[in-house]
């Protein structure tokens, strides 16, 4: 990160110029909870999107790549409490109608509105009630109801996702805003089950889908809580050009170098929150993978130590169980001599050159009772490093996921 | 399956004709259990072995490896406790030592012996205890002691694995008998930490390999309990010729197509019972699938499902949340269309051309509360099925493995 950049306080989805946000209840999920998030912009907006690539895709995905399409958009709509995936020509349908709906509240036309879906796969939208929650949302848009669309999004996340950043460029204010949504089937290719983004920055819209996809690839695709890849993960954004600041239209530019910071940081922080947020999670666990020969090879490396089922419950446990770290190393698929690697929890070296050392238990006991856990791996190899996020297995993960639909 | 054969009664790794068997408690585990074990052939046999992909290998893998470019072996040593695995030049040496100890109570040269640990990594081997325990295995050595073989070679195993086959050939009669130790590090590539076969046919030393590389394809690559692939997976078969049956040499051959039968079937029910003793597990979970296009698909997609934390908790808390197998069969890597695929818990359908159906909840949770679960997948896209085996993700995985090594 060379950009600076200020955090704002509180800020979210609705912190950049010219976005609004609204949200209702309409009793997708248990009623009296909010379920359906609309947000908005002032002006037409580039849009850019990132997909699951699980080959059942969501009708709400399918149906936002199509729009995706045009050059511009005006706002997105999200329910929680049903996936809208597994449902067919019908379902299909149902996502277009939203999007229509959506279209009709605004004032644009319904390929400008992009749509996402979260909840149980398989069973059919409750469309009257989703229209009926679009026409509240849609009259009650706002620059104060951001924390509230971050709220109608969840299903079984425990805490909201949002957050805003904003950084100087040539005399202007350029401001990022976004939430996002956990916490089961995380894995990445992407990792988040919904992520958005609004920013008031210029930017083309080649420039923003190449800035999301760079971001994208350190953050939401960095995670992961099951290794399983949801049917409906998507990342959206929207930038209105509010900000006033030249157009970011190079991606060799300056400009956008600082763009792609704040964008970086921002999908970053969320994508950490949605790890500490995993189903029955008590533990976030960073796995930092340094010396590989190429990123891609870091980030298998990375990747696949945060995914093990072994590792995440001997961290539950607390016990300095390196060798799980050591044997998901070896299966990741990562090009390296395990005769060079060494293993840390913490700063406390578990393994030097593939090999156990004497540590101090109690000491590692301490690092591993802590609610961030590092786990590093040193290489040896190469320039590359990565830095993957998981969470700890628990009976809470079990429990949870044993009876998720009643 | 096109051949007859019969099930022994109680049989075991020394149930084909010159085998036996020695079991020590050589203090690797806790005193007082047994964890070592022996298995000779009373003549020179053919060996073959089938490897971990991890690129971290135990020393006994290395060992191992090498020991199989002979053309003959004549017994295998085994230890539970301590997995020999990430312990540099001296583990190595080690597991070189416990060749030459065995090949010194055997008689034979130490090239001749096949070694395989199991148990904590990163840890060394207690020497001494395990040369005392290989001459006290070696001095008890007996056909009566298959079943304390099988017993010395678990960790967190329920109980012990073994079975036997015998088919006619020719006349004469060919015996395969087997033991094989999970239950945690269990996913394809190989599945399982350790197996073991002996048989008396007569075999050359290319089919035999060739054989238990096929029978393994359909067996225990196909099992899966935490999709960690361990350091330490070995599977060994040695063949000793004692059944007097035409040497079986060439792959074309009706008798190989037997013997190969009559193997699969072993390695296949073994992996079976290694899956239904998944750490942790309540359910033996078996996944169907038919109609890819190519066996790799339908493997690629058995496997995807019965590896699924999502999958593996819902079945523990028998909830039809049949999404999530749609989800793992959509991120499996297999080529099909979503929009044709079929699923079924047991016989009950519950989408059709990749859409849900209403179906029986009731009849559903029956179904889940079954000791084995079959989840089915009909893809029609080709000739390909391929089945693979799992089992329910509760809590006492998460506690066994919070705690593994205290």
């Amino acid at each position: 990160m060379k950009t600076d950049f200020t955090i704002i306080a509180d800020g979210g989805i609705t912190a950049p110029q010219g976005f609004k946000a609204g949200a209702a209840q309409a009793a997708v999920k248990k009623a009296g909870r909010y379920d359906l998030a609309v947000v908005a912009s002032e002006v037409s907006a580039i849009a850019a999107g990132v997909f699951t690539t699980n080959k059942f895709q969501a009708a709400p995905v399918l149906v936002s790549r199509r729009h995706l399409q045009q050059e511009s958009a005006w706002g997105f709509v999200v329910n929680s409490g049903c996936a809208n995936a597994c449902t067919g020509e019908p379902g299909l349908q149902d996502a277009v109608k939203m999007a229509q709906d959506t279209a009709q509240g605004l004032g644009c036309k319904p390929e400008a509105i992009l749509v996402a879906s979260t909840g149980v796969i398989g069973v059919p939208l409750p469309l009257e009630r989703v229209t009926a929650g679009i026409a509240a949302a849609c009259g009650n848009l706002s620059r104060e109801h951001g924390e509230l669309a971050a709220q109608a999004i969840l299903t079984t996340d425990t805490f909201k996702k949002e957050l805003a950043v904003k950084y100087e460029e040539e005399g202007k204010t350029v401001t990022l805003g976004a939430m996002a949504k956990g916490s089961g089937m995380i894995h990445p290719d992407m990792a988040t089950m919904l992520g958005f983004v609004t920013t008031d920055a210029a930017i083309t819209k080649d420039c923003l889908q190449q800035a999301l996809c760079e971001a994208n690839s350190y953050s939401f695709n960095m995670i992961t809580v099951d290794r399983d890849t949801s049917t409906n993960d998507s990342l959206f954004i929207l930038a209105n050009g509010q900000a006033g600041n030249p157009v970011i239209d190079s991606a060799e530019s300056a400009a956008y170098g600082r763009f792609l910071d704040a964008l970086t940081y921002l999908c970053t922080e969320l994508a950490k929150l949605i790890a500490k947020d995993g189903e029955g999670a008590t533990k976030l666990i960073e796995v930092r993978v340094q010396g590989a020969k190429t990123l891609q090879d870091a980030r298998l490396a990375a990747r696949s130590i945060a995914a093990s089922n072994l590792v995440k419950a001997a961290i539950f446990g607390a016990d300095a169980n390196w060798g799980r770290i050591v044997c998901a190393l070896g299966y990741s698929g990562a090009d390296f001599d395990p005769a060079l690697a060494d293993v840390y929890i913490g700063d406390l070296a578990m393994a030097q050159n593939g090999q156990g050392l004497n540590f101090d238990e109690e000491k590692a006991a301490r690092l591993l009772k802590e609610d961030a856990v590092v786990l590093k791996v040193v290489l040896k190899q190469g320039p590359a490093d990565a830095t993957a996020w998981g969470c700890d297995l628990t009976y809470d993960y079990v429990k949870i996921n044993g009876d998720y639909r009643t």
